[in-house]
């Protein structure tokens, strides 16, 4: 535990984008390479990735849809088929010139997402209502030319899921659209244990093409927001652009009503932002890819190596278990898994065996714990879901705290002026006022929130009738 | 069942192309879009590739790799940095040159294959013997500038996973290479029930910058060749190229030696080309997306239906099990999963409930059953067990009648004008050879099998001293 083991990291509150920075280096998480604003994941970051994956994809298959897989090229044609979303993604595509040797005759831009890629195949295969819905999603990777990036937070590629459904009605879109907002925000809160606010976004803050776009939104430690995945009501708009139509019970040609919906890599980012402290990450049990991790105390001396790998098997039938056996010292080991955030660190030595007891060492908390080995499998199951449940709360006690509400100007300024978080202000739905607030305070409207009780009548900038509650943030 | 309803599909023997070109649409595995070379991989395909990735996944696992994730693209003069590879790769790869509004200052690649990306990281990581073995894998999507294209089988972009791997000596590397070509083998064998001729690929045919090659090598069943996995040995090049070193125990600096391995979405082009027959797709039980499918006969009857998925349910337990309850036809349906491949159809109607029983259909055989409801669970997995073993033992029979010995080159190239198949013969070992049959046949050597005993003394081209069995083909 001596000072001498930990590995320097920056103080959050001396420089929390530092703290971000060292935090994803240290832990093993990602690395650099020589691809400008491309990240690689290392083991540990991927380990995450695939139990975030494992557990969206059981729920998104478990709401009737199915895996497809798109090309990574779209043509230029292809992506000016819809205005809007060309003018939203022109800027920011990779495009490729060359195949081999060769000049193409038309670009391709590497896909920054697959709305007109599932829109030409919709319409191959759609015809009758028979063949709706059509509920399908995709995990790939995709790219956006970014111009500064950070690790998860924003990066040229990323790994994601878009789903992409079609409907015979708009209130079977909605519908949809609402649904896999939801799924999304349990993902968030009951594995990631980061409380979210589900709401609307503004017309300006909308998805290129969308008719209407719900988010769920998260608060960083530092008081940012983090949009952590968004979900669209696409209307007709694709369908007339690309020509999905069905014809319906009557006999009639209808327009399909759309939605897409994606999450990524990014929420790995807000994980750490969220839960994250001056020793490293802190992993919520449910997504680490080590839950508990043994450390042998005076591991040299006669017995101690069996029972601890005894232990091990033991465990790892209730848990994700893992042992450090190397001959670094305990200390430089504790360090390290502090650094990972493995929820639980198991020490035993020659002592405990000796008085049937190990040690629990709690990584959110620090709390130690002299244990019995009796029970100890179910011990261990309920810490696991005692540490998971405590870092929600203090999550959402975080949030809460910082969740301020703003009545005139001058108040909403004063408070981004002198701290960070959400500040819930009225809105008079005029474009204008939002771009006066960025433009002022570089604050932007993260949504309207499903639950819009409003807590004034006039909008918070202009004074005007107001027409929304407004969930306002510095954001990632 | 009546020839009404049967898709209109080539025949086989007639033109076997365009046979595997209907199977792939009719079966609903692929559509084409507008991005040439590439498919999408429609949901009935996909279930097949998360089948083979799930099961690939969990033995990378058990054979202590971990999973990583690497940028999609490669700068130029990254790849440029090991010569065999560079010039191996670069007439097939795409280029990257503009990223939004901007010419970029040096192009970047696609990533073919991710060799370079990872030669970068180990330099960064590998430090000390203690660091090695370093044994990691990516599951990813790929682009080869192929000029012809075939779904699965050849395409602009594929998936795949592809393993590399670090070790300490060249015994380690060697043993690395050979334990995930048997890890492949065993996936191809016991998942797909592919039989495979296990061996090294010729210096002319091993992988740009290897050092050397293995293969599993399969048959189709109009006797074309198919290579169906690669574990390459590549010695210290990349590591020389790239700086990859480390201290080992005596303090002294050493290079690494490398082995990458792959296995790709292609598989499933194989799967189709040996066990398909003229009423489509037939899939072996352990892979298939959905293992029995439930017709309901006479559904309108009172009880059919509510039987039917009490039955699903009942046996869901066991098995895959689908129900098509749909107004159409029992024939269309008949057709339908057979054209799909679906192992086992059951047949449930008005008359077998009555007596207690149901219907089994096996899509490879055709065979009808008569079955009794009691220990129907038990029934059905034995009879998938069955249908596995029928296939793989039926596929190996196949290749076995269509392996030939050739001990002329007059002998070798009749075989070749008469039939297609495996040819085994003696090699000099000399490319000259090599290339004067490629040239002469469009025939390629396969591999030099595991098992070598010498079938002659002599080349079968050139007639000089033979150094090894060969087997030969021509191949996708």
């Amino acid at each position: 535990m001596g000072k001498q083991f930990v590995k320097e990291i920056t103080s959050m509150n001396e420089d929390f984008p530092q703290w971000y920075t060292d935090v994803v280096k240290k832990a093993d998480l990602v690395d650099y390479s020589s691809v400008r604003g491309s990240m690689i994941i290392r083991p540990y970051g991927y380990a995450l990735w695939e139990n975030i994956k494992s557990a969206l994809d059981q729920k998104i298959k478990e709401t009737g849809h199915e895996n497809v897989y798109m090309p990574l090229f779209i043509p230029e044609s292809l992506l000016q088929k819809e205005k809007d979303h060309i003018e939203g993604f022109a800027p920011e595509v990779a495009w490729v010139t060359h195949g081999g040797e060769d000049e193409l005759a038309e670009r391709l831009c590497v896909r920054p997402t697959s709305e007109v890629l599932f829109g030409e195949h919709y319409k191959n295969i759609i015809h009758s209502y028979r063949d709706l819905p059509k509920l399908y999603n995709q995990w790939s990777n995709v790219v956006r030319w970014e111009k500064t990036t950070r690790p998860f937070l924003r990066t040229l590629e990323f790994l994601w899921q878009e789903g992409h459904t079609c409907h015979a009605t708009d209130e079977e879109a909605l519908e949809e659209t609402v649904k896999m907002l939801e799924v999304y925000a349990d993902i968030c809160e009951n594995l990631l244990a980061i409380p979210v606010v589900k709401g609307k976004k503004t017309e300006k803050e909308k998805f290129a093409g969308a008719k209407l776009t719900y988010t769920i939104e998260s608060l960083m430690h530092d008081g940012k927001a983090l949009q952590s995945g968004t979900s669209h009501h696409l209307g007709d708009g694709f369908a007339k652009a690309f020509g999905i139509q069905f014809t319906d019970q009557d006999g009639k040609e209808q327009y399909v009503q759309q939605t897409s919906w994606g999450f990524t890599t990014r929420i790995i980012g807000a994980m750490i932002m969220v839960h994250g402290d001056d020793r490293g990450l802190v992993i919520p049990p449910k997504v680490a890819p080590k839950q508990v991790m043994i450390v042998p105390i005076a591991q040299h001396k006669g017995g101690v190596l069996d029972f601890a790998y005894d232990l091990k098997e033991k465990l790892s039938k209730v848990a994700r278990v893992d042992i450090d056996a190397s001959d670094k010292k305990p200390g430089w080991k504790f360090n390290e898994y502090e650094m990972k955030g493995v929820p639980i660190r198991l020490e035993v030595g020659p002592k405990d065996i000796e008085k049937g007891q190990v040690v629990l060492a709690r990584r959110d908390t620090g709390e130690k714990m002299v244990t019995p080995l009796e029970n100890l499998e179910e011990t261990i199951v309920q810490l696991l879901e005692k540490v998971q449940t405590s870092l929600y709360n203090k999550a959402k006690e975080h949030r809460n705290e910082h969740t301020y509400e703003a009545y005139t100007y001058e108040e909403f300024k004063q408070i981004f002026n002198e701290k960070q978080g959400f500040v819930k202000a009225m809105w008079c739905g005029n474009q204008a006022c939002e771009e006066k607030i960025k433009e002022d305070t570089s604050v932007t409207s993260r949504c309207m929130p499903f639950d819009e009780t409003a807590i004034a009548k006039a909008c918070v900038c202009c004074k005007e009738e107001a027409q929304h509650l407004v969930y306002w943030a510095k954001a990632y």
